[in-house]
């Protein structure tokens, strides 16, 4: 049976054989010689690398192969998006179990088309190893369409922050699967959704570009929570981000929970700063201001955050 | 001491401290950010990437973090150089334990340095995580300068065969380390030259650019094995490769085994196809010829290769 032939019972030539068909690889050169060749129309190339372990960023019983796939291409398109670019091309490293059945890669490559498909990406090239465990490495690359990079380091006192995307979902989905089950009456609806926005984060990507044109000052992606990744912008800004709990961000912590909203990463929402004249675009809401440096690089309503401050990889 | 300290006795943030610093990071935009943004000055750019992985592709009592680092950066741009062109950024993801020494990963970090100043490269970005073995994945970029890509596709009959740099080198080194001492009556520089040129290859990353500048039909970075490699060649191109020991191969051979200089990889030495018109550039010299398809794609002295065929990354 299909399902039972491992990684191991393949060579390279053969498992490619199986995988790189299922991707689109539309580029001006794409996988099959010793490097990939891609459009940079302005020049420029956005570039952005992350890597993904099993048992840290995934677990194999919790996830399947398709949403692992999935969640490598999203968080790197936020990436791109996250400088106000769209996605070019993606190379994609993996490193597996030679006892990983290969219907789990394959699975893997499905998911990598179906993110790619709801993107706007294709994969451009990739490198297979073993190792003892699964580690995927994903490096996109991206095009600003001529116009300048949205850094960190721009926001400035009187702007106003927005958040696109979502909040805190992700991490309830999270800790949903870490308890093993809903308690009694959860809203099962809610509870599928929050679990799949674990799975299949779904970055606003063409919030980036839109971001850029509307004149943001300062953008990023929301990997490592809310106030963690404020506090970033508030560092290479000089600045201290105001985030209020009056407007969207109550209603999701009152949905979700302030931990979750505010320190949850991987839902990769795009966090901007925009000068106050800006027009916001869709689907940017206002979670808060730009105020001169202070003590702390991040409020919540006039306070600092108290709580856990988001996601380490080294410190758990 | 600082040699005790341990990956996970740092946060992410304290550990990028540590080891950005030692790398060349120049780029339109470097490390810090949520992407880079290197420049591509001809409107395309090359992209290739690499999974090393601890214990398959390395070990560390063999190799030091800075053997390590350099290596991962010479196959990448090795890699770009067998497209014709040079590197213009590397973004470098890896995947540590938490019990590892943080001198071993400034110790990668200056490997890669060096490696950078010896092939001409940059590091543009990086992502780091946690994983029970070190897994590095190195991606590379690099302009064409306005020509065009050479492939593997386009070797024709009555072409030159040529290698630049060296091969079986890498694989001598392996078997001497592997064998834990050399011989009696060894000849210890070549045995230290030899293991050197395991840990730290030397691809001519100049040859490539070079190569496409004298009309190369075909070129590749002989990774796997001259044998296999060459394999590619007549595969893509539809015709037979010519490999003869009478020159610069034959003398190989005798220094260093038929095994080892026909099917170690590693060395990254660049295997180009030349029309027969065409001046061949230093450090070129002549392996053999490319001759119509027939039933074996890669001839040794008008035979087929009957020894093993080279590194395969899952059947071992």
């Amino acid at each position: 049976m299909a399902g039972d032939v491992r990684v191991g019972d393949l060579d390279e030539t053969a498992l490619l054989a199986r995988v790189v068909p299922l991707l689109p690889t539309e580029a001006l050169l794409g996988p099959g010689d010793d490097a990939a060749l891609v459009a940079a129309p302005d020049g420029r190339v956005v570039a952005t690398t992350d890597v993904l372990v099993e048992f840290r960023d995934f677990r194999r019983d919790w996830s399947t192969g398709a949403d692992v796939g999935w969640k490598a291409v999203a968080q790197n398109v936020a990436d791109v998006a996250a400088m106000g670019g769209r996605c070019t091309g993606l190379l994609i490293g993996l490193a597996l179990p030679t006892d990983l059945e290969v219907a789990w890669v394959e699975d893997f490559a499905r998911g990598t088309a179906a993110a790619c498909a709801r993107f706007g990406a294709v994969v451009v090239g990739g490198d297979l190893s073993a190792a003892g465990e699964v580690v995927v490495s994903v490096t996109a690359l991206g095009d600003l369409q001529g116009r300048a990079p949205v850094l960190r380091s721009g926001a400035r006192p009187g702007d106003v922050v927005a958040v696109a995307g979502t909040l805190g979902r992700s991490a309830a989905g999270l800790d949903l699967l870490l308890r093993g089950a809903p308690g009694p009456g959860a809203d099962e609806t809610l509870v599928e959704a929050l679990v799949s926005a674990h799975r299949r984060p779904q970055p606003p990507v063409q919030a980036g570009p839109a971001a850029a044109r509307a004149g943001a000052s300062a953008l990023m992606d929301v990997s490592d929570g809310l106030v963690r990744d404020a506090g970033r912008i508030a560092a290479a800004s000089a600045v201290t981000v105001e985030l209020t709990t009056s407007g969207v961000l109550g209603e999701w912590v009152r949905e979700l929970g302030a931990e979750h909203v505010l320190t949850g990463g991987e839902d990769h929402a795009l966090l901007g700063c925009f000068p106050p004249e800006a027009v916001l675009p869709a689907p940017f809401a206002v979670v808060g201001a730009v105020a001169p440096a202070g003590p702390h690089g991040v409020l919540v309503d006039g306070r600092p955050w108290t709580g856990t401050t988001g996601w380490d990889h080294f410190l758990r």
